[in-house]
C-alpha cells in the first residue's frame, strides 16, 4: 500500500492507494470518532461493493442512502436525502459519513458533510479512476445548479482517501477512459516526465494493470496534493488544476449534464485549450498534435459535438467561475508539464479556436 | 462610532457600532472587491432601509433579493432563491452579498455566501437588536431543517458588521425585548459586572436610549468577541455561547418555528437551565430569583408554555446539535458571569427542572 499525505496543517490528511482495500477494516475505522456512520453510495455501487464496505466497519450504528447513479443526481435534491437521513437518525456532530462512489457520490457527500450541523467528518472510498486520481482529493466539495456546474459548494477536507485500485477491474470501459484524461492533465500541466510515462504506457493502463495504475493514481495523487497544499482555496496556483476545465464545463452545461462523462469533457477541452495556446504562440503545432494524438489514443474524444457553437460556447464559458468581473480568464499551456496561472484571453483568438473546432 | 474588532487571522474583522450608519458611503464600500453586489433584505426592512443602503453604495451593478419575513422562511428555499438569482446574473466569486435584517436574513444570506461558488464574500448590516448582540457576530451561518433548528450550514465569517444603533428606532417592542435576552445571556455567561449594569439600566435600555444601547451593543459584541476568537468553530469554550439555547431549541421547534421570538425562547432556556444549575447544587436560589427577576422585567417570558410537557421537551432536546453519541449536555452555571462547558446531565434533575417548569 502507498500512503500520499495532503499537507493542510490541521485538515491534512492520507490518501491510500493499494489493491483490496475495501476489506482492510483498520484502515477506515480508525477514521471514525464516534459510533455513528452514515455510508451513502448510488444504486450501481451498492450491489458491488456496499457489503464490503460495511462488513468492515465496527461501529453499532451504521446506516446506508443509496442515491440514483449519475451527475444528474448530484443537486440539491440528493444533499437533501443526506439530511433527512442523518436527521431521522437524529445523527450528532460526531457522527462520520462515508463516501463510496464516483465524483458525483463524493461531491455531493462531501458537501453534505461540510454543511450538516456546519460540518461534520466524512471518509472518501472512490470507486472511479477519475474520483482515485482527481475529485476525491484536495476538498472541493457541491453539487450543480440548474444554470452552472459545481456552482453550490464547500471548501471541505475529508478525514481519509482509500482508493483501492481493485475496485476499478468493474469500471466500465468509457468511464474508466474518462479517468485517463484526468491523469493526462497532471502530466500536461506540470509534470512532463509524467505525461512521457503515459505516453510509454498507455496501452498498460488500459489493460488496467494493477502496477501501471497505483503508478499513475499516485502520481497524479501527488502532483495534485502538492497544488492543494500550496493553495487550498484556489485563490491561485490552484487554478491550474482547471486546465482544460472552463471548455468542458461549458460542454456539460451546453448538452445538459449527463450526454458526456466529466473527463471526456475535459479530455475535449484539454484540446481546446491547447489549440488556444498555441494561437497565442505558447505551443508549437506538433506539441498540440502530440497532445490530441495522446487522447485519441485513450479512447477519448478530441473535438466538441457539433450542436454547440462558437456563440453558444461563448455564452455558457461566461457564466463559468473561473472568471472575474465578466472576463474570461483561462489556463493555457507554456509547454507541455507547464501551465500558467490564468490569463485574460483576447476573444478574437478564442473564437479562431471555436471556430476550429466547430468545424 | 465604537469598532469592535472579531480577531481570526485571516478572517478578522470589525464591527462598528453607532447611530446612523447605514448612510456611510465609505463604510461600506471600503469592503467590497468587485463591482458586483446584492442586497438581500425582507419584506418589513425593505421599505424602511433599503433605499438609503442602495443610495450608500457606489458599485455600479447592485442587485436585490426580497423574502418573505420571518424564521418559517429560514430555510432552503429561501437559500436556493439568492443561488437562482446570482445564477441569472451570473455574479462572480468576487462579488459580495449584504445581508439586511435581523437573524434570519443574517444567517440565510451567510450561509448562501458561504456556498455560491464555494464561497463569496458577504457583509452583515442587523437591523434588530438580537442579531447586532448576536447572530450577525462570530460566522454562524445556516438554516433551519424542518425537523431541526439550525442543523444545516457553515462557519463562515462576513467582511465586516455594520450595527446601526438608530434603526433599532423602528424594532417592534416584542423584536426589541427578544434582544435583550441575548445581552442578559452575555452577563450571565462571563461578565458579571455587565449583568449588574444591565440590572441597573434596564428601563434605560427599553426606552432605547442611545448610549445605553451603544454601550450593551459594544459590551455584548466584545464578549462574543472573545469567545468566539478563542474557539471559532465551537471545538470547546464557544459553547457557552449557547447558555439556555438548547431548551430554547426545543421551544421553538415543539411549537413550530414563529411562534415565539429566538430571543423570547431562550429567555425561558436560560430560566430553565439556571433552574437546573441549581439542583445541581451551582447556583443558590436567590441567585435563580434575581436572573429570572431580570427576565421578567425586560417583559420576556420566563416559563415554557402548557403544550410542551416534558416527555415532549426530552425527546426534542435530544436531537439539539450539542449533544455527543445521545448523551445530553447542557451549558450551566456555576455563578451569576460564570458559565461552565457543556456536562452531562443526570436525566434525573432535568426532570425535576422540566416538572418545575410544566406546571
Amino acid at each position: 500500500m502507498k500512503t500520499v499525505n495532503i499537507d493542510l496543517g490541521k485538515r491534512s490528511y492520507p490518501i491510500y492507494i493499494g489493491s483490496h482495500l475495501l476489506d482492510k477494516s483498520a484502515l477506515v475505522n480508525k477514521h471514525l470518532h464516534s459510533n455513528q456512520v452514515m455510508v451513502v453510495t448510488n444504486e450501481t455501487i451498492a450491489p458491488l461493493y456496499l457489503a464490503r464496505v460495511m462488513d468492515a466497519l465496527k461501529a453499532p450504528v451504521t446506516e446506508t442512502v443509496i442515491l440514483p447513479d449519475g451527475e444528474i443526481y448530484k443537486n440539491m435534491q440528493s444533499v437533501n436525502r443526506i439530511f433527512d437521513a442523518l436527521m431521522d437518525l437524529r445523527f450528532s456532530r460526531n457522527a462520520t459519513l462515508i463516501a463510496l462512489g464516483g465524483g458525483v457520490i463524493g461531491d455531493t457527500v462531501g458537501f453534505a458533510a461540510a454543511c450538516y450541523q456546519r460540518g461534520i467528518s466524512f471518509i472518501q472510498i472512490p470507486t472511479t479512476l477519475l474520483a482515485q486520481v482527481d475529485s476525491s482529493v484536495g476538498g472541493k466539495t457541491g453539487v450543480n445548479h440548474p444554470k452552472g456546474k459545481n456552482m453550490i459548494g464547500a471548501f471541505y477536507q475529508p478525514q481519509c482517501v482509500i482508493a483501492d485500485t481493485q475496485v476499478l477491474a468493474t469500471l466500465d470501459d468509457r468511464q474508466f477512459r474518462a479517468g485517463i484524461a484526468e491523469v493526462v492533465k497532471y502530466g500536461l500541466i506540470r509534470d512532463a516526465d509524467f505525461f512521457c510515462w503515459v505516453e510509454k504506457n498507455m496501452e498498460t493502463l488500459l489493460a488496467r494493470d494493477d502496477d501501471a495504475l497505483a503508478f499513475a493514481i499516485e502520481r497524479s495523487c501527488i502532483n495534485k496534493a502538492d497544488v492543494v497544499a500550496e493553495d487550498e482555496r484556489e485563490s491561485g496556483l490552484r487554478a491550474i488544476l482547471n486546465f482544460g476545465h472552463t471548455f468542458g464545463h461549458a460542454i456539460e452545461t451546453g448538452t445538459g449534464y449527463g450526454e458526456y462523462l466529466h473527463g471526456e469533457a475535459v479530455a475535449i477541452g484539454m484540446c481546446q485549450a491547447a489549440d488556444l495556446s498555441m494561437r497565442l504562440g505558447w505551443l508549437q503545432p506538433e506539441e498540440v498534435e502530440r497532445i490530441e494524438k495522446l487522447i485519441s489514443r485513450a479512447g477519448l474524444p478530441a473535438s466538441p459535438p457539433e450542436s454547440l457553437d462558437s456563440d453558444r460556447f461563448l455564452e455558457l464559458m461566461a457564466v463559468d467561475k473561473k472568471n472575474i468581473d465578466g472576463k474570461l480568464r483561462l489556463i493555457l499551456l507554456e509547454a507541455i508539464g507547464h501551465a500558467a496561472l490564468p490569463q485574460p484571453v483576447p476573444i478574437e483568438h478564442l473564437q479562431a479556436t471555436l471556430s476550429e473546432y466547430g468545424r
